[in-house]
Formats: structure tokens, sequence, C-alpha cells
């Protein structure tokens, strides 16, 4: 029998991931890549540990996804992440060619969506708003605890 | 005496990078990062090796650059780079808050210049078209060597 299982499932194993950041005082973004129902990689940013700004959670996780697959492109799987994608991102998910983007949280300031939809690949669909609360809640609770030192 | 070289100099090391990558039958685009009239940083384009749509010359170069600094800004740094970033490479660039680009051939289908120049940091100068004719013969030469199998 095969289970199947929901964004909300998907998106809670990528909030897991978002809070590992938290934990390790990284902006608490994180990203599982889904294939055939099947997670095949998992990743947080690690922007301050690896000192790299391309180490964003749905960069490690393409890559990882990539690797797990032995090809490029990902247009069989769904990227669930706990905050919309940067430009970067976005762009890096055009060229994998991504079935799916899954995004918790929206980030009005440095998402891709204010730059249009055509960032993305034309076939790659899009869902928003899973788990948006919890999402969008360890991020300001992650700022918070920054400003007051 | 301090030398200081001339973009063309600095694009011709990012040329010697792009004809790495063609010989290796990949995308043939090569990028350096210089800092205080220093190359700190040089790759070329490996996506088809690491079997990641993420490994472009820009985003090798910005983390090996990172790396070589420690630190994830490079406001101090110029980007050489043969070709018109792409978006995700332009976001990278941005998060990077990267002092100068200076890019050879114009990418007209693929470049972020199309989507306007606020992808990159306000902070970051623009110039293009060093050795453009012969960065964009090498990208010519390399899909009529693909389109002849």
């Amino acid at each position: 029998m095969l289970t199947v299982f929901s964004d909300e499932h998907y998106m809670r194993q990528a909030l897991l991931e978002a809070e590992a950041a938290f934990e390790r005082d990284e902006v608490p973004v994180g990203a599982v890549v889904v294939c055939r129902n099947r997670i095949i990689a998992r990743a947080h940013n690690q922007t301050e540990l690896l000192t790299d700004v391309t180490a964003h959670a749905e960069m490690l996780a393409l890559t990882a996804a990539a690797n797990s697959l032995g090809s490029k492109y990902l247009d069989d799987c769904t990227l669930y992440v706990t905050l919309e994608p940067c430009v970067m991102c976005a762009g890096a998910l055009a060229w994998a060619q991504l079935g799916k983007l899954v995004y918790g949280a929206t980030d009005e300031k440095r998402g891709f969506v204010r730059h249009g939809r055509v960032l993305l690949h034309p076939k790659t669909q899009v869902a928003y708003g899973v788990l948006e609360n919890e999402c969008a809640d360890l991020m300001k609770r992650f700022f918070q605890r920054k400003r007051e030192g």
C-alpha cells in the first residue's frame, strides 16, 4: 500500500530543519525535497557556519537531491521550504526545472515573487501558505532574539 | 610598487577558466574574483561534472572567495566573468554585496539584465563588454560543436 502524505506532513519535516538552523544561530529556514512520496534530501540554512551566502537551505537541498537522483533535473520532485525562496534560489529552481515548489511563509522583502513568477521554470507548479504561521513565527522569534542580543 | 592590472588582464584570466570548461565539455563560462589587485578565487562552470545546476562559475568563485577572505561579504571585490550572470548568480552576488561586476558577453536569453538591475545589490558597480567577442565566440563554438555531435 502506498501511503500518500500531505503537504503539511512534508512541511513539518522542513520545519524541523528550520528549527535545527535556529538552534545553530542560523536564519531559520529549512527544506526537504520529495520524489515519488519519499524524502530524498533535507537541509537547513548554513550561511554562517560555512561563511557562504550561497548556502541557503534550498540550494543545499537541490544539490543533495540531484546527487541522490544522479540527475541535474528535478522535474519529478517537490521542494518544501519554510520561507518563500529568494531570487538566487528561484533561479536555481528554474535551472533544475523543479516539478513543484511549496513554501510556508512569504518574504515580502527578499522573496522572488515581487520580481514575478517568471523567475521560475514555466512548468514549475507553486503552492504556499502551508504551516505559514509556524514558519513565520520561527523567523520572528529568531530576529527578536537577535535584536535582544 | 603596486602594479594595477586592467579589466582586460583579469578577464583574460576568466577566459582561461572558460577554456578549461570548454575542454571538459562544460558550457564555457569562467570567473575570477579580484580583491585589492589580487586574484583570490578562480572557477569555471562544473554543472556536468558535479551533476549540479548550482555549480556555475560565479557561484563556485563566490564560495571560494568568501573562504579565502573568511567573510561572506565581498564588497571590496570585483568579479570578472566571461558571460552575463543568470538570475541565480545575480541573486548570489546581491547577497555577497559584491563591490563590482565585470562581464564579457551578454546573454539575452538567460542573463539577469532583462529582469532589471534591481536583482543586484544597489552598491554593486557594473561594467560589461570586456573581451566580449572572445567570450561570445567561445560560447558559439561550444554550441556549434554540440549541434554537430
